[in-house]
């Protein structure tokens, strides 16, 4: 059988006052003031680390940085977030390497029931996000559920991102078009 | 004789260096900064609950939820807030019950003149907002002053509300604007 | 021969792993940490303006307040920000007289290649920002590097400041466009 934890991650409708699940919830909220009130990078990094599902090398993340559980963030190697993002991880986040996002930046994979009823009785499911290599997001950046991004992605500052978009382009706006190809390096 | 607490919840120019003013202000500020350095939620919302003037039960936030007074602020039963809500409560915010607001929602009721002169001479009026029963908002959804919604309207994460809008509507983008109806549960 | 700071602030590309540049940034992080947690006004605006390089009279901030440097940053009498701004300040940030923000808005003036392997080697830049007098930027607004707006500029809540402006005018919207000319006050 199932767990919550795994129905969530999965984004189907999960029971949001599982035990597990609002433990962690708690047990992050309890992390999350500790380690964003270290100025010291290392101290505010490595404790931020241990939280996440899996990171890579080089991880700085200005504080405050915001999540719902850890357990399905997943980072490469050489990421760098500035100050006061926000990662809702219902279901899996992927940040591929080298990624470096602007303060505010937001991750939204929660999905609640546009029916009022169904949404009342705390019915919540969810999407993952998934995000390339090389990705450079402005300041203010908003992600909704279900976006896969390619590689080489620059988001202009501001933008909502409401559908996925493959290698190599500008995206601005709201919601979020392309605007600009990125041509290949040539070296 | 009106107060300027008075004069300032009915939307009229208020002095905002009136003494009763500044105190609340600063009281606001040393309470916020106890209460949102709470991990423990029932604390934490206890402690809040305690600074606005009418909250119904079940009433949640998650930190850093910030305000002007709390003196025009009245939440229905069954109020969710996620991280980092922002409510300028120069005049009345009323939020129905069952709503759900995502990160870094953001209802500002002040207003100040255009004609600089006036603005430069720290003239300073507002606009109420309200919010129905059974509303959804995405994260970093912004409403303006004098805006009012009815039940069961979704906000789209990162829209930025100028209008009123009705009951049963989807609302997306910057202005926002109605994407879809919501036909009534058939339960 | 420039140092790296010299560098930065003309715009040019810099190192950000410079020495100098790493010991501010840390030492920033430790005062913006212990200042934002002062709701004491005096306090916190104190210290706060002892970390800018060259602030007016009547300086106010809510916390928090956050930014890269401060040496980049010139604010001119009476400027009042509300909640949660941040300024990104690679490059100088100038803000006129009698300029009020309100909470969320963000400045940044750092750019990033497009090309991702000059962006993953490091490489950043950067281009000013200058705010006339008499400016009033409703909540949540972000301006791009390199944007002037001139004075009596009102910027509507949420907007995003993508290219430069004149005086006397209303802007909205994501990309921000006029609106309305502001007519010169009678007085």
């Amino acid at each position: 059988m199932k767990t919550q934890r795994e129905i969530m991650t999965s984004g189907e409708p999960y029971q949001q006052f599982d035990k597990e699940l609002i433990e962690r919830r708690k047990y992050i909220r309890e992390q999350l003031l500790i380690w964003n009130n270290k100025s010291d990078n290392d101290e505010r990094n490595n404790g931020i680390k241990h939280l996440l599902d899996e990171v890579g090398e080089n991880f700085f993340v200005e504080s405050n940085f915001k999540f719902d559980y850890g357990w399905n963030i997943h980072i490469g190697d050489h990421f760098y977030g500035n100050y006061d993002m926000t990662f809702l991880d219902t279901c899996p986040i992927t940040i591929g390497e080298h990624c470096y996002f602007g303060p505010n930046v937001g991750l939204y994979t929660p999905i609640h029931p546009l029916d009022p009823m169904q949404r009342n009785a705390d019915v919540e499911m969810g999407a993952p996000i998934s995000i390339g290599n090389s990705c450079w997001f402005g300041g203010r950046v908003t992600v909704l559920p279900g976006v896969t991004l390619g590689n080489n992605v620059v988001v202009g500052a501001g933008s909502v991102v409401t559908k996925s978009f493959g290698d190599n382009v500008v995206i601005v706006g709201n919601p979020a078009r392309v605007i600009k190809k990125i041509p290949l390096s040539s070296k």
